[in-house]
């Protein structure tokens, strides 16, 4: 089972290495991390997606809050989240099965975003089981290049996840 | 210098350890890394994006070449890349300020994807500067959760990065 992890981490050299290290070393099962600065430059947020039972995932979450760069961990239900997935697949087409790959592409809502004599690239930012599913369809063309930024998430509503409270208990 | 590096490895548990750790301790910053499988299971594309000057992206260039799970590495120069990246923005909004925010991701192309009675949040998938400008004119509200995935980036035109040489020239 898949579960979503967002975050809060300081936004300092070597933090990336230590929580993948400690999830290598725990053989805990990363299926996707991704990593980009908060509205505050000092704090990154982590969206990590780990394959494992709930034990498995409450294992992690200790883990993790152990780790004196990482601010606050959340662990978010997939159900009440908007989860986004980014994909590039570049796929060899000629010109005269063009509109079958533009096509599918406007059905899936994905954009081309080049264009050679022999290849198409087309962009998906959608829930990863639609950037699954526009990879699937595209098989059948000889995929090139691919590239995935794995998956990025927010909870649903109007609740935020604040890193504030770790920070006044330290001071 | 933002120097953008296209790296296959093999998909195994450890190898982004090992490369973020490789990172922290030879001291190259890492701006942003997006990981995700490629059509073929057994291996994985990650876009770094590293800043430093070429002589830096020179050296990490080979230290990446050094390590076992590396199939493969590549400078993509910016001009000839698509780069993309995700970003979902939630924003405090009241009801009367809503169209203000609306209007701004119809003019970026950005789209609503979730709404509460106080909150909005914005997902844009564009190249990473247009991301920049979405947060700046974001910023105003104020911006409660912000997740990015990193750069992901492919080549433009044709061409295609080749894991077969190096799998050759082990074998």
């Amino acid at each position: 089972m898949r579960q979503i992890l967002s975050v809060l981490v300081e936004n300092k050299a070597g933090v990336l290495s230590r929580i993948a290290g400690l999830f290598a070393r725990r053989g805990f099962n990363i299926h996707s991390l991704t990593v980009g600065t908060t509205e505050d430059a000092t704090i990154s947020r982590m969206t990590i997606v780990v394959d494992g039972d709930a034990r498995t995932v409450e294992q992690v979450e200790k883990q993790l809050n152990k780790l004196v760069d990482v601010l606050k961990v959340k662990k978010l239900p997939t159900q009440e989240s908007t989860r986004r997935e980014l994909a590039l697949v570049k796929v060899q087409v000629q010109a005269k099965d063009r509109g079958q790959v533009v096509d599918l592409a406007k059905i899936l809502n994905a954009k081309i975003v080049d264009i050679s004599h022999t290849t198409l690239t087309v962009e998906l930012c959608d829930k990863p089981e639609k950037v699954e599913l526009l990879i699937e369809l595209l098989s059948p063309y000889q995929i090139l290049e691919l590239a995935r930024t794995g998956m990025a998430a927010l909870q649903k509503g109007s609740g935020a996840i604040g890193y504030q409270e770790k920070n006044l208990s330290r001071g």
